[in-house]
């Protein structure tokens, strides 16, 4: 029988520079996992590509795919919807491959619901100030928008009890190394490899 | 208050290159754990050095360690004893630095029941094939010992069941690196950095 993929979920405060870090570990050529490209109806940022960065939606197109269950997970986030389209995660899975979902908390929290055997890692701020001043110099928002933002990620801190492991974003290279680092563990574990070796024991 | 080291303990079937995948972790200049030299009555293999390989006994001193508690852990093996001083153990730890054991299983066992905590890492041959191939090639034992480690090595396999990580040992430079991912991934579990954040919280 195929061996199961991983399901690797980044998540972590808005701002906290998690798109900054999965484009980091996926342009690095030794990254072998795939990575699931989320659904949103929010308006691409300069540069963003459809199908890429987002399946970029309308609301009517999303509202569809949350009543057809098309969706691992979905969110409201600051007005637009965000989600995880669910069928090529679970082919993906199958064929023996790690998935990779980069994601806001509260769908993080959905998948945790119904894939709790996935390896959830939290993205930290190395301190709130840094994440206000990360969120100033984006330049784009208003001062409203950003202490908006600053409570969720209060919010959103305290929700770091749901994950397995928290990643520190000092420096993007190093989050992304730490990540991999995981990964690699996380297949090392005793209770995933074990009945490969219970095998060898069976055969003198 | 000083957060305390981690405990890491490699152990693993006998001629499985423990030895040697040590020699390789310390040999990388990013190694950023202690290396906890054992003591044992076995007489040094050539270009072996007391106080680096190991600290070499005799029958007598080491039974004299035994008798005085000085040892974390100690077994014997294939006629000779093998142990831990306790004491550069706890103080490593205790300044908040990492310390490595490489050390036999009946050992690793020990050292489970009194540092629950620590991670136990076994290093597993690619095969049983393999595994006679390596103790074969070093060429200095009879059969007889080889078979007896062959038995001990099945009877080991079986002792994986203790551990928290099992690293195959197919290529000496990749085990070490999934060492050292896995000591990365520990440290970035969430019971052990959630404290930090938590303070974070407090502090407006």
């Amino acid at each position: 029988m195929q061996e199961k993929g991983l399901l690797i979920v980044l998540s972590g405060p808005s701002g906290v520079g998690k798109g900054t870090v999965r484009k980091e570990l996926f342009s690095q050529p030794d990254t072998a996992f795939e990575y699931s490209v989320s659904a949103t109806t929010r308006l691409p940022r300069e540069g963003e590509r459809n199908g890429v960065d987002y399946f970029f939606k309308t609301r009517e197109e999303f509202e569809e795919m949350i009543r057809d269950d098309q969706l691992l997970e979905y969110a409201e986030f600051v007005g637009n919807y965000y989600g995880t389209p669910v069928e090529y995660v679970r082919a993906t899975l199958d064929a023996g491959k790690d998935v990779f979902l980069e994601i806001e908390v509260q769908g993080a929290s959905q998948v945790r619901r119904k894939f709790p055997e996935g390896l959830f890692i939290f993205l930290a701020p190395p301190s709130l100030l840094e994440l206000e001043n990360r969120i100033v110099t984006r330049g784009t928002e208003t001062e409203d928008i950003i202490k908006g933002r600053m409570k969720a990620a209060r919010e959103e801190l305290e929700m770091m009890e749901l994950y397995d492991y928290v990643v520190e974003n000092d420096q993007v290279e190093r989050a992304a190394g730490r990540i991999k680092s995981i990964v690699i563990a996380e297949h090392c574990r005793r209770e995933r490899v074990q009945h490969r070796y219970k095998k060898m024991l069976e055969v003198d």
